[in-house]
């Protein structure tokens, strides 16, 4: 079974690389491809609102699996009538499979690993996020081949999800796509592990093919593999030959951006041109061109919103931190020539002044600016693979951002599962 | 000198109480009497942007001289262009004289009260409160014949402040109407003290007058005398003959609703009925109808914003607390009828969510609709007054909130200046 009332439709597909514009239509509306996913975790974008999210031009919202089946739970969210009600937020939605949680909370928080080795070297988290790691029991997930025993990060009760249960919850959460149940590796897992647990998830995505029941959601399914060539073409060929609505290649993506490309290489090409592509959890600036020419055509990334509260901005010329004190008589906006209207009213003092002063309104103005920016940036790439001027649009756009150097700030928590923000301790 | 861009007409006078319905004329636009301010301490209110502010209603915001001078500094807001300017408030805004902080921070930590006793009892304070009371240093200010020294409850920095400082920070920072600087008492002080306070208060005023420069901004004058007769009638009388653009009335009004009355009563007729009227600091639904009733055009209060961030909400059938589990699966809004945005987008239930996982948006959601609500409580009484059907007006709308019986969450913190929300430590 496929849905019935989900398609998408290829609308240019460039010459000269695997980059394409299309157009996904959902139950809840239409997404202009390639597209950036904002993370609305726990039902809600951190700080920022649905009609702001509308304003800054965010198509579809990500919310995830994991935390909403603990917190309210799916089935109060079905009893009011679904996740689109429930948050307000009437557009396309897209919910992941509890996997990438259920264990990251487990190895990645023990490992101190993310997606790409490196990522979540605990000296370089905030303070919050090194304490809570510290602080969390050694193991809180326990693999067998039917799913998986897990111990909530909220309460310490002990749960246990299956493919089956992955797709029910989603069912009743109801967004527009949802996601096979899978068990992503961290980049600490060895050839051997990796193959067992891609073993697992090839025949728990199998079981949640099975398990659907809804027409009216796009599921898509999943590659694993880490970053093991064989494993991956593996995965790429064994997935991409199931009945999905689409393909989502996630878990550990290597050491490198080039491992990452790689792995994009090593994939893109088994799974079928005319179904969507979705990338994991990746989405800096400088990850969406080399990803949207190696096909990919839908991000989701927190990153956006953590950077804001730690008052890391993106901009055109690479990132700024908003706390140092070189902006502390600066009655410039962010960005000169941003329309967002974090931009078009406040000036960089203000905004440092209020980031310092703990005031709530800082965490919704900064993450106001970073989605808008990452969210704009997936549409001028979409709009110059439209208007051919691609090429030269990437050569601009990343020399400017290149030039400025790495971000002066703290490294963006690669999970917002992971990272606590400080207003919400 | 009195200000040449500063104007009170007052449209309605009704001839069964001394209520009247007016306009202040400002620089930044008219204010529509009565009339309830925003409070927004450190140039933002908690959570609320200002096109949200604009859309529930708010005519003028209230900044706090104590914050801004310590944080980020009047000179730093002048050389941005003003405090409009930097807050993004195109609005009339109006700031205090930093007096009440200054000793509140000292003598209300110290002792635990606020404007009236028993509002600021430890115990009843939410915990994060209760612990920073605890952890301040036993006394912060020193007050003698020219000024206050106090520290910083920021950094433990020592500071003066003296009347022609308090103009000097408030001229910097621009709003429309300004104050004059003031010794506050409160309910524990005895009458030989705040008898002594009020020599202070009434010297410190007419050299906040002679200090004045700027005949842009309205500056008001202030009646103290805690509630003392003879001391609040010396002090409207002597307050009241001197040439202010309006007067406050401030300080300690006693210990319990009547004292706050019977000080409006005690007063309002010495205050020129031609000049507007600003009772500092309340602000409660149930207090607007009676202080109308004796003459009061100005209302400021931030109890609406931190009682949001502890869940606790006004309805018009009184308050409601929205983590109580009987609004876990509550599809209905906040309230039936209450065009806010967060009641015609979110249930009640949503919002217990939110506010149970540290939401962000919680605290935004929340505070939009306190806000509103009063707001527009003051906007209805404005109309019934212009109407003729005040008093039927204030027969039902008291009935259906009295009803519904005392609040169930926390007590209102009376200060937002000692009330660190859950989401700013």
């Amino acid at each position: 079974m496929t849905s019935t009332r989900f398609g998408f439709e290829i609308e240019h597909a460039g010459p000269t690389s695997r980059a394409r514009t299309g157009r996904l239509t959902t139950p809840h509306g239409e997404v202009e491809t390639p597209a950036f996913m904002v993370v609305g975790t726990q039902a809600a974008v951190k700080g920022v609102a649905p009609w702001e999210l509308r304003e800054l031009g965010a198509q579809i919202v990500l919310a995830n699996t994991y935390h909403l089946y603990l917190r309210p739970g799916a089935d109060l969210v079905a009893q009011l009538g679904g996740l689109h009600r429930f948050m307000g937020w009437d557009g396309p939605l897209i919910t992941d499979s509890g996997g990438y949680q259920v264990f990251s909370l487990g190895f990645g928080l023990e490992h101190g690993v993310g997606k790409l080795v490196g990522t979540f070297p605990d000296e370089a988290r905030p303070p919050g996020q090194r304490a809570r790691a510290r602080g969390q029991p050694a193991r809180l997930t326990k693999v067998d081949e039917n799913g998986v025993d897990f111990t909530s990060h909220i309460d310490g009760s002990t749960h246990r999800l299956t493919a089956e249960d992955s797709i029910r919850v989603q069912e009743q959460l109801g967004a527009d796509i949802i996601l096979a149940f899978d068990e992503p590796t961290s980049p600490l897992h060895d050839e051997r592990y990796t193959a067992q647990a891609l073993g697992r998830t090839h025949r728990w995505v199998r079981r949640s093919l099975e398990a659907r029941s809804r027409s009216d959601q796009a599921l898509f399914g999943i590659v694993q593999g880490g970053a093991f060539e064989a494993l991956r073409r593996e995965s790429a060929e064994y997935i991409g030959g199931l009945p999905f609505d689409g393909f989502a290649i996630g878990g550990s993506l290597g050491k490198s951006k080039a491992d990452m490309h790689a792995v994009l290489d090593w994939t893109i090409l088994a799974l079928a041109a005319e179904r969507p592509r979705h990338l994991l959890g990746i989405g800096e600036p400088e990850d969406l061109f080399a990803c949207i020419e190696r096909g990919i055509d839908l991000f989701d990334c927190v990153a956006p919103t953590p950077f804001a509260r730690h008052g890391v901005l993106y901009t055109q010329h690479g990132k700024l931190n908003i706390t140092n004190a070189v902006y502390r008589a600066d009655g410039s906006p962010v960005e000169a020539d941003c329309p967002c209207y974090t931009c078009t009213n406040f000036t960089r003092a203000y905004l440092r002044h209020l980031l310092l002063a703990n005031e709530l309104l800082a965490y919704t103005l900064l993450s106001i600016h970073n989605l808008h920016l990452v969210v704009n940036l997936v549409k001028a790439i979409r709009d110059s693979l439209r208007g051919g001027d691609y090429v030269e649009f990437k050569r601009e756009w990343l020399s400017r951002y290149a030039a400025a150097g790495p971000a002066s700030g703290p490294p963006a928590p690669e999970s917002e599962a992971l990272s606590p923000d400080p207003s919400s301790l």
